[in-house]
């Protein structure tokens, strides 16, 4: 049976993997930043940097699933606590995600820099959006830090604005195309950034999730769980 | 320290989750290949089925995560076998995206049957992309179905083939825009559904890669391992 040694050892081993996970959160804050700060000004050489930067958020996620198997090898933890290591593994995908989907932006402000397309002003097109993605994942990495289901469920409600603001933009974009087919290309471009913040935005849904299911051992994924609770809590 | 009996009694438990993630993959195998088939004919009612369909495949994903998490902690499986876990909850994460993926087809193929849009032949546009990724889905679940290491790597490379697809119907579509600013709209209903296909071809890669994880115990995840190994067979 494990004593109570154990139990603190599995702790102090949960809490090592937590604080490398939220590093991990803060590179893919800094890198999804980056992305937009060079979409907005075209700089080239800081958009290679955050497309390098996916190399070492991919390592971390290699090495953190692999943390989190030797912690339950070693600590076999009950449910309770394998709960935790549970959402840390998915938290860590979705992270990765993140990484991948900065680096599309990244990509995208490259592109449309080389080509000098300029008939559009693609930031501001999606500036409002990235604000609330960018919260979002401030919201998520905060609420997993500090295990904050309340904060949690509130940012799940944010995930609709996001996508409400991204078929703003579709439709924005789909007037400037037919109004001038010249801007097709850099249309198209700003619509896959559009998409890439939109799919943050959804990740950053999913670490709340988790976060729920951590700290209230609910699974609430697909479900209006979130809604429910946020409804309760602000008409009391 | 576990003897033969509860080894024999986590192969068993494992098998019976196993069983049942194949069953969740022949589920949204068939919903990407009926959402295919609704984007080709404008069935709304086939599209509709597909649509709901995606509670089942939601269920699954919750049901079989929690399966998972009851197998390690009543098995205690060592490092070798919890592998084989590790790797079945994310294969369950991408089939369930598989799933989202395939009801965004069922709901532009709804979208554009509703307006009548008729401008472009749009499942001719994205016809041999959908095969190429329905083929990688088919071995991807044909290898974790047989742990089949080779097939696994094969299929790897063939990620690169519907990338490459992806970004030709891109052109096609953007010429068509550009010829004829009526076709915007419905062009990028297409353009949405060859995303969706090309990420159903992604995940069908990773699910390739938590395969020669679990058969050959490497994380091949961010490396061109597969390129490797397959260059090597090929030149014996």
């Amino acid at each position: 049976m494990p004593g109570e040694h154990s139990s603190k050892q599995y702790d102090m081993d949960l809490e090592t993997i937590r604080s490398k996970v939220l590093a991990m959160g803060g590179l893919v804050e800094s890198q999804f930043q980056d992305a937009l700060s060079c979409f907005r000004t075209g700089n080239i050489a800081q958009a290679e940097q955050v497309i390098k930067s996916d190399e070492g958020v991919n390592n971390l996620e290699v090495s953190l699933d692999d943390a989190c198997s030797h912690l339950i090898v070693k600590r076999q933890p009950a449910a309770n606590d394998l709960r935790t290591v549970m959402a840390t593994i998915k938290v860590i995908t979705d992270l990765e995600r993140i990484g991948d989907e900065s680096t599309k932006i990244a990509r995208a402000a490259k592109s449309i820099t080389e080509r000098g397309v300029t008939t559009i002003n693609h930031y501001e097109t999606i500036r409002v959006m990235s604000i609330s993605a960018s919260n979002m994942l401030r919201d998520a990495l905060d609420a997993f830090a500090r295990l904050d289901g309340k904060q949690a469920i509130k940012l799940i409600a944010q995930d609709e604005v996001v996508d409400f603001e991204f078929r703003s933009i579709m439709r924005t974009l789909i007037t400037f195309m037919m109004e001038d087919p010249r801007t097709i290309s850099g249309a198209l471009d700003t619509l896959w950034v559009a998409k890439a913040i939109e799919r943050i935005g959804d990740h950053a849904k999913n670490i709340a999730e988790y976060v729920i299911y951590i700290v209230e051992g609910k699974d609430i994924r697909h479900t209006d769980y979130a809604a429910t609770q946020l409804e309760d809590r602000t008409s009391n």
